[in-house]
């Protein structure tokens, strides 16, 4: 176990579920400072991708039924290869174990895979050959009800559950368009053999938004904001480029401004929630790996111990969800567009004679002048069904006449732009880019530098002596601390040292010690994880000034005179 | 569909998933305002169960290996009395049925169904006859892995998760009782034939505490908070009682004041959330309802148009998860408890002769004597087997002696409060007690009371004229309040009393509109939603007006003066 992975587990960020039970990979438990951690930076990626933006949040089950997916595509596309071993009965995820064996990156199919094994006589581990590869696919099933029930699968993403909501989405926002609707919660994925840790999980937390656009208008308004930002670029064809957005848009690199957009407003989320630009870059995806659909992809991806890894994908989708719901489902899935100005069009229009049909067809009449104003065109002779017999109507009891007619707009399906967050991941990247190790009075010290608003204990409270007067006077601050929002812990074991290095290795921003002199002079000292810098306050100023601090990147200098540096 | 179910569905608080492929039961869509409201009656529970505790929150899995429910009990014991049709196939939930059909109650066991069908003839609704009734589980069931895989469960509860990992967060609190912990997340129960919409959900959300506590401790520092507030209980004799906590506990009608402790603490939750304390009630399990290990139970019901729901069970669990977990697990679930001051106990020690040992046994003289020391009682002789060999070892070679020991401690099994919240049935409760009906200007007005702090959207800005200059203003106060945290739209369509009416309806409680006024002077309009009572506000004074306004229950006169009531 890796130096960080084993401080994970030790102080309580994050643990293997299943623990006394064999424990079973792809799943994790989020223990207190993890699931504290984590919560924070789903809360940061609402403020910017709800509330900043016109967006919307929804929550939708993690249960589908099976026609959901069967239009999708997932139900027959979302697979990997597998192979099992003849002799020991092992299976593995083919491109995995080929990559891990021969090192060799084989395409994920079963024909590709086969003739891998066939070439370089790969073998299980065991010695076993592998039998025939196998599409596998990694949605978890279940059935819903009793007896036979009904089919159904643990989502995939939570995407699909915006996109059958559609209808009742765009009425809520008065089928104006740009609009974005996100999800925040709980995806699965059936994976072969996952062994990354915490990387590839079954279970995992996804935060998406499917940003809904007119297809022609592919901007945002506020893209400013962003377009002079310089970011990492790995193109499709593997060339990195350290340009602005928008000349990344302007030659043709990023397919237009509204992904650029997000790849900025992306960036801007994952530096605020603690990733180092230096291991950030933006990788667009392959041709052959991109979706059928989609018109541009790109991966955030971060530098971590195990690479890179990605974090985020931005998609255009294009208009590829909405049709194919429109196709399986019972809804058309579009929105009707209103042109700045009417549009004159002329057409024809058959105007059936009254006067002709009345006697002629008596109380069938009025049942045939309603289907011929239905017609668009018409030869000498028409034929219609009527109450289910067949008529026939000549050209003398009707007219055609051409007229011009307004038209108001016209009905569009919008194409969808998703930027797709792996909020474990994310997690676990900005844990491993705020793990650090340095020295202070010549000891080697294990820091945590969490932002200061996502750290889970942002307060220690810590009386210097485990004596009664200490402690409650320790208490009373921590119970006023949380009472402000401020998450705050009361420490009473160990030395006054032992303690602030407990806490520096949790990200705790700032401990407070009540010492001796609290006693003459009703002050406390307030210490800072980063520098260890110390400030004495008065008592009624604690609230403010942590507040103070922990809003903001201010420098403890700032509230008080260091004693202590 | 009732009134309320009308508009909370064309309003946007909640949709039958799957509707354009048909719907499903037992599965629902928070919509954008229903998602705001759990959202934030889940905040309101993290304050009180978390972070006002001594308490912390994890989340583990949603899925769990077989192991965890074989030991919980679950997959024997989860289930409920299903009956088929031999003629159209229909698959009812036996209880529901004979309660719906012949207005029985009938215990749900499959001799009882039995007996009641051939008593009473019982059909279904097609006129076929009925199977031999069955139990079915309702847990949802998958496959994790390729091939044959791992048998997995979807959770019933989020209450396993935290058992299982008890021995990491019994380190994490330094093994302190008592502590809780908690859980907010996804749970399932495949239920038979779900009809009551959303209340009887197959896939719902849940907040629950786990309360570790000392068996012989079930007291709670802060009871006295709650011990004089009178409160509707109904025992398990069915007996009504309106007395304050104290008495229930000292009357033995509870079971311990730590219980008690938690049905004070519930209902202020409740009651803080929006439920009307005329419609809340606490009542006991009786004795043949109860699980077998809960020592007592206490459900929290609210009345609502589906008569009285159960949306809270109050439990003392016992040791039964944690001893469950120990003999099914591979870890030891307890706690050692240190005594005040050691106790002092006579014990005998089996001393062993090495002197004759050694010569006798030579190289296996060593370990004979560890395996004598273990031992508590030894006869004239004793056999022991070394290195897979019987060895007999006689009196001579060791000597009995009498010793006392100090014992600073026992191993405890912990016991368990659990406080159970089902957040799909709160939050509809509070949409349903909070839905009024008034007069305004002699004109009937839908209104939804909810808390200042709990509405989904809290601000609503109206520019009077839908001119650019009105709309410009608008925007700007609309960005300043969502900047302080503050959920705000901005409204341009329709006339104003039509907006006001649309924000009345969704339970927003202050509408700001800027009018002609606003260019002579600089002001706004706050319009209070219960009373309608409007005030002038100057803009500079908006953010923090609202702001005292919002985490208050302050009249709105006192911020202003009213000029149109």
């Amino acid at each position: 176990m890796s130096q960080i992975m084993e401080m994970l587990v030790r102080r309580g960020f994050i643990w293997q579920s299943f623990e006394i039970y064999g424990g079973m990979a792809g799943f994790i438990d989020y223990a207190p400072l993890g699931n504290g951690l984590r919560r924070k930076i789903e809360n940061l990626w609402r403020e910017f991708f709800v509330v900043n933006e016109r967006s919307v949040e929804i929550d939708t089950p993690t249960i589908g039924i099976e026609e959901v997916f069967i239009a999708s595509g997932h139900a027959e596309g979302f697979t990997d290869v597998a192979i099992e071993c003849s002799n020991c009965g092992k299976v593995f995820r083919a491109d995995h174990y080929v990559k891990e064996k021969l090192n060799l990156e084989v395409d994920p199919t079963v024909e590709a895979v086969e003739s891998v094994i066939d070439e370089f006589n790969l073998k299980c581990e065991c010695g076993g050959s592998f039998k025939k590869p196998e599409h596998f696919n990694l949605m978890f099933e279940t059935i819903i009800g009793p007896g036979k029930g009904k089919k159904g699968y643990l989502r995939p993403e939570t995407a699909q559950g915006i996109f059958i909501a559609f209808k009742r989405l765009s009425d809520y926002f008065r089928d104006k368009l740009p609009f974005g609707v996100a999800q925040i919660g709980r995806a699965y994925r059936n994976e072969i053999s996952p062994r990354q840790g915490v990387i590839r999980l079954r279970e995992f937390n996804q935060a998406e938004l499917e940003f809904f656009c007119h297809p022609n208008e592919k901007k945002h308004p506020s893209f400013e904001r962003y377009a002079n930002e310089v970011v990492t670029l790995v193109d499709k064809f593997d060339k990195e480029h350290r340009i602005t957005l928008r000349e990344a848009v302007e030659r043709g690199i990023i397919a237009h401004e509204l992904l650029a957009y997000f790849i900025g407003k992306t960036r801007e989320f994952l530096l605020k929630a603690g990733i180092k630009d230096e291991g950030l870059r933006f990788r667009q995806h392959k041709d052959d790996e991109r979706a059928h659909y989609a018109v541009d992809c790109w991966d955030a991806e971060v530098l971590l111990s195990y690479g890179w890894i990605e974090v985020v994908g931005i998609a255009d989708r294009s208009d590829y969800d909405l049709s194919r719901h429109t196709q399986f489902g019972r809804e058309e899935l579009s929105i009707f567009v209103p042109f700045d100005e009417p549009i004159k069009v002329k057409k024809k229009k058959i105007i059936p004679n009254m006067t002709k049909l009345g006697p002629a067809f008596r109380d069938k009449a009025k049942k045939i002048a309603e289907e011929l104003e239905k017609l668009e065109e018409a030869g000498r002779e028409i034929k219609l069904v009527i109450d289910g017999e067949e008529v026939t109507i000549t050209s003398d009891f009707f007219e055609i006449k051409e007229v011009e007619e307004e038209v108001y707009g016209e009905r569009v399906i919008p194409h969808v732009i998703e930027p797709s967050f792996g909020l474990d991941r994310i997690t676990y990247a900005v844990l491993e880019h705020s793990f650090e190790t340095d020295y202070v009075d010549g000891e080697e010290r294990r820091v945590l530098r969490l932002k200061r608003y996502l750290a889970p204990v942002q307060v220690a409270v810590l009386p210097l002596l485990s004596k009664e007067d200490f402690v409650s006077i320790a208490e009373e601050i921590a119970s006023e601390l949380r009472g402000n929002g401020i998450y705050t812990e009361v420490d009473v074991t160990g030395s006054i040292g032992r303690r602030y290095r407990r806490f520096d290795e949790i990200g705790t921003p700032f401990c407070i010690t009540v010492d001796h002199q609290t006693f003459e002079d009703d002050t406390v000292t307030i210490r800072d994880r980063d520098t260890t810098s110390q400030v004495r306050v008065e008592r009624g100023r604690i609230v403010e000034t942590i507040k103070s601090l922990i809003f903001s990147e201010r420098d403890i200098k700032e509230v008080g005179q260091v004693f202590r540096a």
